[in-house]
């Protein structure tokens, strides 16, 4: 089907090491720019990289550039497209569950930069997305957890109805019936562009997606975690922030369901390290973090926390 | 006045060593960072510099970034601020006559990349530009002929009264009249602007302000030679394929006009080299490149030129 949206003539799909080898009959015939795979390599040494190999192969303004991979492939693809020759056309093809539901819609690309999240990017949609289900097939357990955590993400603070559903299944049930797994990425995929059309430069509404985000950054950027898990604890934090801040009340049921989904809850760390991480967040202003809380189950709010207060919910 | 548009709390000014030893002393109170002068500078790694002092500095998204010197300061604090954080505010104060009239206005930014000009950038408007006249009484010759350059460039392909009354002029003239200086550089900023407002994406009549630049881009990359003297070599050039391709009549006028400024109109290089290098140009796309050519003085005009036309312009 990717044919039909883009020419092979005049297109690079950019991927990594591991989806071209799982899937390396797919990529015949197409130019092709495989990325060392993981995290660590979405640093600006990667764009320098694709940049000097889009020059080689000669690629003009009339090319499109295809990232095809999980989050950081996307993402990376994205930024590429959105500076090389001052912007080309880009179009995405999502292979994990987390690039699906989250990574791949709503425009927003980039790199981290020492450590730090997503610091350098843009905010620029994609020409095309094209969902094909069946790169899951391949996907190892830890990619379905960093999927459901967006999932549960998207259902905390904008839909408790599909809260609810998810309370009554589980990964393993998702795995095997591909058709409630299809009906779960459409509706959330539906559910971020309405947020992303609403505001796409994250002046209001899109700043809900951030949930758990915050502290899960911070985890990410100073521990080994994969993002499904540094979110996880950084949702069960802010529901129990939300609880002495709002009175949320429905703590138990955000943390059972993560657990359900095979995601951790709690993690041991250095307090002050990570506090002093959060505050190098994009979306801290002047001596306040913006934090999302709940206020219940389905229903998001972004609140101003003072430095001061954030400190004295980790004692 | 600088202060009525940024906060110096939360702005940091990017600059370069010799704007800053020249007028030091409005810099007072302000976060400065002064790059290292030249087109030289003008590629990633300055840019990843400057995020770095950035991320030291603790600017968050409610910071403004503001670019005070020629086009390659205006290039990068554009660039650094459409991609920091996802794009923080940035305000430009063009110090140099090419600055104020061409390089400062219309959203372009970006460096360089092996050679090639502009390769990386984005496209995204200031929030404000602050223009201030005194700083061109430290400006060397050089730099005014950089300007008028552009400034002629203006005149060729979209107003021929601007040309008749540059005709009657010279920059001796204009160094001398600060009144007159200001009302061109005011007419050429509107002449722009009008331009960038009907066609920010370049996809037709932006086109015509690459005059002169497919060959003078190619001349700059291959030769010392400062813009305003590459791209007067470019439009002695375009002037000459306007009259094997147009007929255009008015080559003499165009080159005596160019000499008046104190440009060259002409250059011995490689022309294998220099059209190899014209074929990297953004502007090319497959087995064409868009030629900027003058119906007549005053009137521009994009012509697709095949390669191998373009080769035959050099035989």
């Amino acid at each position: 089907r990717l044919r039909d949206l883009a020419d092979r003539r005049n297109s690079v799909i950019i991927t990594d090491e591991n989806v071209f080898r799982l899937h390396q009959l797919r990529f015949k015939g197409w130019n092709t720019i495989a990325l060392k795979p993981g995290e660590a390599y979405k640093v600006q040494a990667t764009v320098d990289n694709v940049i000097e190999q889009l020059l080689e192969i000669g690629a003009d303004r009339s090319w499109t550039l295809i990232g095809a991979g999980g989050g950081v492939v996307t993402d990376i693809a994205g930024y590429v497209a959105s500076v090389y020759l001052r912007g080309i056309r880009v179009g995405l093809v999502p292979t994990t569950l987390l690039a699906m539901v989250d990574a791949a819609i709503g425009g927003k690309n980039g790199v981290n930069h020492g450590g730090l999240k997503n610091m350098v990017g843009t905010i620029r949609q994609p020409g095309f997305i094209l969902f094909d289900h069946s790169f899951l097939k391949t996907l190892p357990d830890e990619q379905w957890r960093n999927g459901f955590a967006e999932i549960i993400k998207h259902a905390a603070v904008l839909n408790a109805a599909m809260f609810r559903k998810l309370e009554q299944y589980d990964t393993t049930f998702y795995r095997k019936h591909p058709k409630d797994l299809a009906q779960l990425v459409s509706l959330n995929v539906l559910l971020k562009m309405k947020v992303v059309m609403a505001d796409e430069k994250e002046a209001g509404m899109r700043r809900l997606l951030n949930f758990g985000h915050t502290l899960g950054h911070a985890l990410e950027a100073q521990y080994e975690l994969a993002h499904g898990e540094a979110i996880s604890i950084g949702m069960a934090f802010a529901a129990s922030a939300s609880n002495r801040v709002n009175g949320f009340s429905q703590e138990t049921r955000l943390i059972s369901l993560l657990l359900q989904y095979g995601l951790p809850v709690h993690a041991e760390f250095e307090h002050e390290r990570i506090v002093e991480a959060m505050l190098r967040d994009k979306k801290k202003t002047k001596d306040q973090v913006h934090l999302v809380l709940l206020e219940k189950i389905g229903r998001g709010v972004v609140s101003p926390v003072a430095i001061k207060e954030l400190q004295s919910f980790f004692t």
